[in-house]
């Protein structure tokens, strides 16, 4: 079986798990972070993102997202987002959970992303007791259609949340594609563009299962920390997420991880891009495709052994979402593509 | 450095590491849980537990408690627990905030286990609206205080449960060291006994970190699966948590880790209580052990590189706590009653 | 000053002042609705209702929806509800926070309702751990728009809500003006129609402040008492909150005051809507009526002493909303029709 | 009947009454607190207490506690206060509920009071993230057995609050009685103790349902306002809370009410102290009797027509407890005492 169904059904990056057998030989250590591959975290990515950070290592992308969410966004919040975003569609409403109740505002816009002027005209009822109190922006990088969001995109809509005295969330747990996608600094793509904290995603890009949330500027760090114990998130063995984190960061395993996942969703964008039975939905500008193609192009595919989503399944076509990850191979792409090619209806 | 400070400060048990590397080795699997790791866990724990079982891997142990606790107690209902119980404790409100501020009654007891007296004493306000409704028993098997309650007194208490209408969740993180410890069955120690549900620790017994909350009955199964995702803790690359949930149930590692933790105990325990400047404040039942010793006795062991946790720290005296791990060594333990007993005041 | 701007800016109706200083006369009488003006409402609502019913009178309007809506949807819920509604605008996020963190779905429609199709297209996620679980569906009825939903368009969207096993909740603050409004039955615009549960609006019709739930069918009256206490809404003194509500459902009471407010709403509209320079936004078919005016023509009216909302103010024109009341004089709305009349810009 | 069960079953102070008639013939007032009652209350409260405040009138006592204390005590915090204490007993969780899961952390002492020393060992866990954090302290004044703190006894213990960061809030339902009993200013006990916040009582003492909360010092008004409303406790028709409170804070009301309740529970404590048969469990200071009495003795009354709390019903003595309000009359606590005197067993 290939399976294109997600970057996270692969396995873990052999760098990652030979940190983490490594970092099961070292007994000088203790528990709750107090280790020295925890310790290592915010230095590695300081240079990264060229400025200070805090980073709080956690296990879940959910988990990245609603720690950062909930420290900036009373209960009686609103948070603005993409209406398809993962905090307000695939996450059972854990950020109004971890707020207490705050409101998601759902934001419409093409390809994933939302607009200067959506947001604008969302924002609504500061200073007004009965209204929920605009708090947050959390923007997508990659976005869920496999979008990205230009430097000066954000700049645009973080400009919009100062002046509205909103926070700035960026729900990177593609964020490594986007680096690669854009060819843009990590620095660029965050703080230096507005971003007040980053979920840094990492699963989906090579590692086991850790995240990392990451702080420019200055936290409010005793809260975080109450708040990821009372969430079942302050991990008792931590040095084994954080040695996850390290081996990622080491290297620039996380760039050549993205580049690989990106290079094939290009690879095989232009294969398909030339099949004419094939029609793409969003423009490929990271690891994803979205296209629609014919039914039987499809069951052809998923005889041949490729496992993917179809998104909404439909007699004569369905659309389709095929996700490339860091070890996705060439022959398979390949091999996806000549079936596709040789398909007939 | 020898570290007897918790078994959360060990590394990972090997035969647990080799189920992770080989689990990354098979790619015909899916995300969240659709995998066959996943898929053979209540199968082993139906078999440990000799009934059928429902079960739920997580990633950390105020996880495991919150998510049955959450799904059996109301906003409004009341929980009883010891008043050292890590529930009350050690997870910076997690329950509360898990189940929308029920309410924790902190039960008190010697050796950290509560009576059924105390428990009978506690329960009040059924039927009352302006009284929180009483909603659920915790027990903790091994206690904080590192004893253990004997099936009879588990079935006491559940008992006064029943008639009381509550659920009974027992917080098993040390689970395996009071199997081993009572001599007695899982079965006995849990369903047999009236435990509704179980939170199942392998972290502090050899896994990396993995948990398993496991329902004797019919839970809801939907609203936990929806609660795991809210509170972040549906990982998407679980096989890697089955696996070494898998491996820790496969020939009887679970009891073997602990065996070896609570004769390193026991070993350890029969050299100190023969010191007379040291005093144990506990039975020591499992692979903890609770004394005070002379403050520069725990200077001496510190010095010879033991690593442990001073409770109290006094000037003449200090509360002193050991935990014993799955990889305790007998050496470090002779070494540890060697230095104790050649100190002098 | 003559006051336009809403319905709970008026005082209180003679018949139920009298109610409270004649119950202030009677000292045979317990708290907490111990008392028989309490005990006499389920009665009374189930005469007018023609079914049986449960009732809990609150104190505002906020508390009698958020009361059922958090007893019927769980905090993994989602709640479908025209965007402009009450609970999803101009209550603070009350719902997310009575629920313990659920999402409100906002539908669009014109003229303050949703359309069967809008709430099908957003129901999503059933059964799927990682969506909020599609929970209730919330009518405002009169709606915000001042207009109002026929029996036959309730009964369309509550067969929606049936096929996706969705309970049904009614925002009635202005539930007595719908009734006179549409000249139905209150039996027809709610249970027969398909609607499980009731907010019984009686404060912006005369009441001084008291809103009635009114459950048919068989609520989980435990659970209601608890978390009625627990919001801070079992009021001590609750004889006063019934007396209020037994003078408001005696005599006809809440549909001569809602009558009075719906004709004076209607002869206003008859003068207006002959004057070209103002244009009528929503139909006007209760007791609230929208419409654009010239700036120059609020501004005369102001002066004249008329008090009303500008929701939209413009340089030009500006969106203005009046609300007629049980205590609106004809000689009023005579007046403020012949100022906007004789107005010249 | 004569109703000595509480100070909530009596009706409404006449000069309030007459303050609501009054009320509703004003017609010049607008929605939420903008109208000349709810104005002119911080400037009484002012006078009253001798410094600067910021008042919320609410509808209910719980209201009226979990208001300030959920804004001054974060989800994750820890809130002291006596095991009876209202807040802790018989609001159903609605602190837990308002902050989002804090902890009530129950204290032990004597006749309703906590000590020093008890409020100093529960302490506990500051900085560290695994433990909830200190955040409030709430006593009760007058306290559930009816008695009182004396200046100097808050000032010890808000001392212990400033040393460990805790903010101070004060259950006031019955603080006219304490004012009263005490002798001392209003000042002396509230802010000049140290205390933050105050929740006012006014139902139990003539109101028909009003409380006010009492910042002293600047609280966050804004956050305020919005909880207030997300409560369900933003009410429209606000001058009527506000004429309520007004009526009760103009010529003393509040101070003459308190003083004709605690002088017939001096009265009735005289007369029953001198009867062998009755012994007083706590100290009479305020308003509120507690004694055990033969059940033949209960029987008795209750056939004479008195209503009272069994507290503990028993088959030879009860438990009882005694509650004179405002309204109480001289000749029927002398009827009262008369009839226990005559008791034969």
């Amino acid at each position: 079986m290939t399976n294109f169904a997600s970057d996270n059904v692969t396995g873990v990056s052999p760098e990652i798990m030979d940190a983490l057998v490594s970092a099961n030989n070292d007994h000088a250590t203790m528990s709750y972070g107090a280790d020295r591959w925890t310790d290592s975290l915010s230095s590695k990515v300081a240079e990264i993102f060229e400025t200070d950070v805090t980073v709080f290592p956690v296990i879940s992308g959910t988990a990245a997202n609603v720690l950062p969410i909930s420290s900036l966004t009373p209960a009686y919040g609103s948070i603005y987002c993409h209406k398809e975003a993962h905090i307000n569609v695939d996450e059972c409403g854990a950020s109004e959970f971890y707020t207490g109740g705050a409101k998601l505002v759902p934001l419409a816009g093409d390809h994933g992303k939302f607009s200067v002027t959506a947001l604008e005209n969302a924002i609504f009822g500061r200073g007004v007791p009965r209204h929920a109190q605009p708090a947050l922006v959390s923007l997508t990088q990659t976005t869920e259609a496999g979008t990205l969001y230009q430097p000066e995109e954000i700049a645009a809509i973080t400009e919009v949340a100062r002046k509205n005295d909103l926070k700035v969330h960026m729900d990177g747990a593609r964020f490594a594609n986007a680096v690669v996608g854009t060819g843009c600094s990590a620095a660029d793509l965050t703080w230096r563009s507005g971003v007040d904290v980053l979920s840094f995603g990492a699963t989906k890009n090579g590692a086991m299962g850790a995240e990392l949330v990451v702080f420019f500027g200055t936290p409010n760090v005793k809260e975080l920390e109450n708040r990821r114990v009372r969430g079942g998130h302050f991990i008792s063995k931590m040095r084994f997420l954080s040695a996850q984190l390290a081996a990622y960061l080491d290297n620039d395993l996380w760039r050549r991880n993205a580049q690989q996942a990106n290079d094939m969703a290009q690879r095989m964008t232009n294969f398909l891009s030339n099949i004419p039975k094939i029609e793409f939905i969003h423009p490929v500008e990271a690891n994803i495709l979205f296209m629609t193609m014919p039914k039987g192009m499809v069951v052809a595919l998923k005889e041949a052994g490729f496992e993917f989503y179809e998104m909404l399944p439909g007699e004569e076509r369905s659309l389709v979402r095929l996700v490339m990850s860091f070890n996705s191979k060439q022959s398979d792409v390949d091999r996806f593509a000549e079936i596709a090619k040789q398909y007939r209806a």
